[in-house]
């Protein structure tokens, strides 16, 4: 078999270091225009936004009608020389010596060169990929993810893998799948006449957790600095543009550490990202800039390159009630803030990302540490411009008699949480941490604005395909 | 609050640096022995494997009897001079101008400065890890975890996320965990008296993922080289050292690629982990092959170093039955290879990883290429001496027809495949990929035996702590 031996991008990016020479490509035909002597076909092979021209020369290769009445899709290796194209929109093209027909795609292939919805390619998410906006997005995904990696390495943290299944309510919000090795047709009962969950796989109720921070918070009990980038779950029957019942989620959690460190460390990891996309992925960035979201280059070199603005609560439902505006949601102290509200502080008043600190103690988590007001805990939100809350953190209750007494405020069970009682029982520490909500960010980094476009198989209420 | 500015790694990888300098250090006591005018203090932050001396002169601290009257596990922060100790086993040591008691640790603290068991340390997974044991596999597992991300984004690899939760039986085999939001205590029955899954959370039944392959191979079909690196769950009621419910693999899938690109891909991703680790916890491998397993390190540095070998499974067979070696199970044409086989091969035979190729059909998953001989497939599994197999993978059937028939060959439901079908359908690739199993390349790293003893908090039958 002929086998490729360089990748589209780095012809792209690299064009004086082939001109002249001879390769062998491997992709996917999005177009492929014959004009009887020559044939062009417009070859993606996934490296790269923009496809590589081949110039197949009907001179040059047997049964060249064969080869190029061929639909889009079809799959192609092709041996020929890079040539220089100064005067074209791409700096090269390749003049084909040999070209193989990998694989065929008939014409009922769903991707068609025109433009197709967002709603239609979400009804073939095993396809969908092929097409350049989700190319892009996928790409940027993947160099995002990387770039999260790096950060944290580079900072010596300990890369951690919390468990998905467990048996903890770490929100006290419910909201839980569960997880069972029952036959649900056939459930065994005890004596109460209620399922007997001894017989479940792990002899109790288990579910799909929304959270990795509890287990977190015990290694960075030990380790100092953690962090966690695993899927997490919320069986929420809600159906938004930004909620996901899969979604993966980046947790650090930082011991002898205060609240200060943790939106510290918040700041720099999402300039960090930014910084990484911008520079490993401009041609994708560039076609979110033209065709999804005109501000977006603007907003995220100023947001890469600006010092996060910092408020209370208490000031921010100020500047809200000041507010020339008009909001749906009314405010007042103690209520929630609304999308609305996060994005007139951060798109209005600050015109940057705002860390919006000290939440009522009612409205955040039992595991928040308690401020000496009475009233308020060390929370925060980071807020985006175009987006709203993207990061929610907070410094933990690190002593053992206030994280009982908010247990009972919060009418959880006690018993559940020894093992946690313990993190604060055998050398506890000042420590916070947060949660980055992974396609936040990446719906933000790429002005995508449904959820579902930035996930790879998107499971949401009702759907989950494959 | 007096905040650490280095970590004790730092300090121990460059006393020179540090000479004569002040540092604040934080963390926590692993013994504390007071000698009246002075006590020293041996504290761990977790970077590391050794712990720094704090040297603590009575004459330098007020309080000192409360301070250092303390337990192990006791949480510290303390700041002095670094001074080189030539002499003695750790470069340097710290003479203490300030410590403050961060967190107190009663002498019920599980983990008292004697020997634990591995078994015993099971039952306290939020604490083992403060042990000297588990606080080095744990490094190791990061830094391992890192690597194989490094791997493959250097070489343009896409890093994607397979779905969690899914409708698919990838493997045919049953096993899966199923995910549901119904109250299993009040199921909705439908006309034939069966739960009525339409009114679960996704409308249809769901079950966690045992691979993220089928759908990895979608997005092979447009980026060429992708891979996973995720969670995977298997309900096998199965209590053995190596089987666990819940796992992470790396799954790599390849497209215009065969199975010797595979396996070369395989091979030099072993080698980049095992040099890596090797490379970047020096301290915690001496650890391991000093107290754990007395081979370790050369056996490593001889795989990292070595070609791997590469027979067929026929072979195989041949080499088994000639071999002078009792089994306890029989080997012959058409059986799966043991462990007591595998390791055999890789331990007595080859002295080193070796690949098996070409299993029996009937042995083996419906996606694997069929060979051109009737009767065998493309796969391989790569067989390591100490462990026996920890990478399986295989060239993946390209040709609709023939991958049809295989659904028929092992009776599956073809219905549920559509969309896999749709893959050799439109622009078909030959390719390849396999997994690897990341717990059990952290056995084969530590030479740990029971994979409850790599894992966070492990999930196997019967037991999930929190």
């Amino acid at each position: 078999m002929l086998k490729y031996n360089v990748e589209v991008k780095q012809l792209m990016l690299n064009p004086k270091q082939y001109a002249d020479k001879e390769c062998v490509v491997s992709g996917w035909a999005r177009t492929i225009r014959d004009q009887k002597a020559f044939a062009f076909i417009a070859l993606q092979d996934g490296s790269y936004q923009q496809p590589l021209q081949l110039v197949v020369n009907r001179e040059n290769v047997a049964n060249y009608d064969e080869l190029v009445h061929q639909g889009t899709g079809t799959a192609y290796t092709a041996r020929g020389k890079i040539v220089l194209t100064p005067n074209a929109k791409q700096p090269l093209e390749m003049q084909v010596k040999e070209i193989v027909l990998v694989g065929d795609c008939p014409s009922d292939f769903p991707l068609q060169p025109k433009r197709h919805t967002v709603e239609y390619l979400r009804t073939i998410p095993h396809l969908r990929m092929r097409t350049n906006l989700l190319q892009a997005v996928f790409r940027v995904r993947s160099e995002a993810a990387f770039a999260i990696h790096e950060f944290f390495h580079s900072r010596d943290f300990l890369y951690i893998h919390t468990p998905l299944i467990t048996t903890n309510d770490a929100e006290g919000a419910g909201e839980m799948f569960q997880v069972t090795s029952l036959d649900l047709n056939n459930l065994p009962l005890n004596e109460a006449g209620k399922v007997d969950y001894t017989q479940d796989f792990f002899n109790k109720k288990t579910y799909l957790t929304v959270t990795g921070q509890l287990h977190a918070e015990a290694f960075a009990q030990c380790f100092k600095n953690v962090y966690t980038f695993g899927p997490t779950f919320r069986a929420e029957n809600s159906n938004t543009t930004r909620h996901a019942a899969e979604f993966w989620m980046i947790e650090p959690e930082i011991s002898f550490a205060d609240i200060e460190d943790a939106m510290n460390l918040a700041e720099d990891m999402l300039k960090h990202i930014i910084k990484r996309v911008l520079e490993r992925c401009p041609s994708e960035m560039q076609m979110f800039n033209q065709f999804v979201d005109k501000g977006l280059l603007e907003r995220l070199e100023h947001v890469a390159n600006s010092n996060f603005a910092r408020i209370t609560y208490t000031e921010a439902i100020d500047l809200l009630k000041k507010a020339d505006k008009k909001f749906k949601y009314a405010v007042d102290w103690g209520c929630d803030i609304q999308t609305e509200h996060e994005r007139y502080l951060s798109e209005e008043v600050f015109k940057s990302p705002v860390f919006v600190t000290d939440y009522p103690a009612d409205i955040k988590a039992f595991y928040m540490r308690q401020n000496e007001d009475g009233k308020t805990v060390a929370a925060f939100d980071c807020l985006v411009p175009g987006v709203g809350e993207i990061v929610g953190g907070s410094q933990r209750e690190e002593r053992l008699e206030r994280l009982e007494q908010a247990y009972l405020n919060k009418d959880l069970n006690v018993a559940d949480y020894a093992w946690y009682n313990d993190l604060r029982r055998f050398g506890s520490t000042p420590h916070a941490g947060y949660g980055l909500g992974f396609e936040r960010i990446l719906m933000y980094l790429t002005g995508v604005s449904n959820i579902r476009d930035v996930e790879l198989f998107p499971r949401t209420a009702g759907n989950a395909m494959y």
